[in-house]
């Protein structure tokens, strides 16, 4: 059984789309436990998170790097950091803004260095670009996915769901191929 | 007469040292009004930094990013970022952190892509490397400076003192040609 | 008279059509003299570099970072690095890809490292998102462009030629105002 | 039996120094099967790369990113990416550089983003900071070392070639584990 837990944060609701669909995506590998944590409810979820194999991060993007709610989530891993209590765990992301493209690989690389910290292995999205489809924005550190100024119920659409939904599944294999090394 | 704002965060004192040497390496500079402006203090001067030739921004590194006030700063220029206020002002950065190098350079990227947002032209260090003097860590995109566990009046020592006042210097320099070219 | 000179590597001929695209915008500003330097003729241009006011670097992004032949161009400036002969000039850069997204921050990145480390300023983009206009893809710190497999009189199409006009504009005009105020 | 591949440049042999140090590390692990491949010398490695469970990157920091010969060998693989050929392989880096800090951390986020393009999971040094010791420069995203303007055999030394191996000891136990789960 691999745990995966999801730690995002949402502004207006479009992250919460894009973390949901990765949930989805995880837990359709069968044996895989999945959780959804909120980082505004944090405080309750620490020892969800270091129970799990696989720990997925979202963020939206803002000014070009993850949203300060997020960041202050990362701030507040500095114990355990400092206990390495993370250390072999994997690791992966994905992150949501209203442009196309430019600074969300701020976000993710902002992500892949802080798992570097806590001497996570990074896991990136491992999609070719499908127009239209899977990976339309072309990113592979993480997940990228866009929605413009629009109600979460019709953006990010199907397409950036189905790339939440492969980043999911792809952490969820990942992790049961980790664990049963171990 | 140009004006230079520091707006800088600091959780335990060492980044505020920085911060000063920088306002005083602005100050060095004849006809630079210099203010040194705390993010906690954001909200009663967002019309310095509006009325401002120059910003330099400046945090600690935490977990290899900005710091969480210094983002949640970040991320209250929204409305600021949409109306473009700040559009062909300069800016620059600096950072500190307990080791001598590496996650550093994240943050700086960081802010200059904040700033690149805001329409504002970046100005790095301009310093070479002096062997435990100016610019000891190396650093171009920025000023880094770098405090052990202790506390902020034994460090950071001189030599990145003297690296932020080098690049307060820098930057009221480079405001005083870019105004007096408008 | 501001000088402005665009160095560019193009491997298909893709971001060829931009730097052609940076140089007439620049050009359009009154009192610019703008030249074109392909990587590939460096050798006779080191002098036209030292007499700029400006340098737009411009490369496609190849896995996820500028070309092997641009990044050669960057290491033969090991010597002018170290005496500082580009110390104070403008910066700008621009690059193209065949994905709308991702890993263009990256070279855009390492150019802005680039010039930092020559101490140069660094002029963004300076352009608000117009969909399927100019800035489509939402990049700040410099242009990126997108181009499909397709001939290079294809793509880049018009919304990306005029982000690159876009910038050559913005950054003689910066030259010209950095010029007068010196 | 894992197999781990070390791909390298070294422009004076500072960097080779801890391409070895690395192997020394990998070699140490039981089980495990280690080459070191110049990049000068990849057209009769190809096969060796192809076959291997993990492949770890070395470059030089010239001007702030991969050396010219290393990011020439990046784009050599364009053909085994569009391939995916080197897809759930592990991967790992470390660059090496005259000054204590700064723009190295470039280098490796730019590894970092080309082992994501190839679909390969990204594995950091694993290291807390030793003052004087292994990991002496506080790099998590992959091994950062230091020479200065010395012969080989005098720098880097060897705290940084004990952060050399410890990263070849932690990608050859991860090899051996993520085979066996395969």
């Amino acid at each position: 059984m691999a745990k995966v837990s999801v730690v995002y944060h949402s502004g207006f609701g479009h992250t919460k789309v894009i973390a949901e669909a990765v949930v989805r995506g995880a837990a359709s590998v069968p044996g895989t436990k999945v959780e959804l944590v909120p980082v505004d409810a944090i405080e309750q979820h620490w020892g969800t998170l270091e129970a799990s194999d696989a720990i997925i991060f979202g963020s939206p993007t803002y000014m070009g790097s993850v949203s300060g709610p997020f960041k202050t989530f990362m701030d507040a891993t500095a114990k355990t950091w400092f206990e390495q209590k993370w250390k072999d765990k994997l690791a992966a992301g994905f992150t949501n803004s209203g442009g196309l493209s430019g600074d969300k690989l701020n976000t993710l690389q902002t992500l892949a260095i802080f798992a570097a910290q806590h001497s996570m292995l990074w896991i990136g999205l491992g999609e070719m670009v499908q127009p239209e489809g899977v990976n339309r924005l072309s990113s592979y550190l993480g997940a990228m996915t866009q929605a413009g100024n629009v109600p979460p119920d019709q953006e990010p659409g199907s397409a950036d769901q189905a790339t939440g939904e492969a980043l999911g599944r792809r952490v969820a294999n990942a992790a049961a191929r980790w664990s049963k090394g171990a």
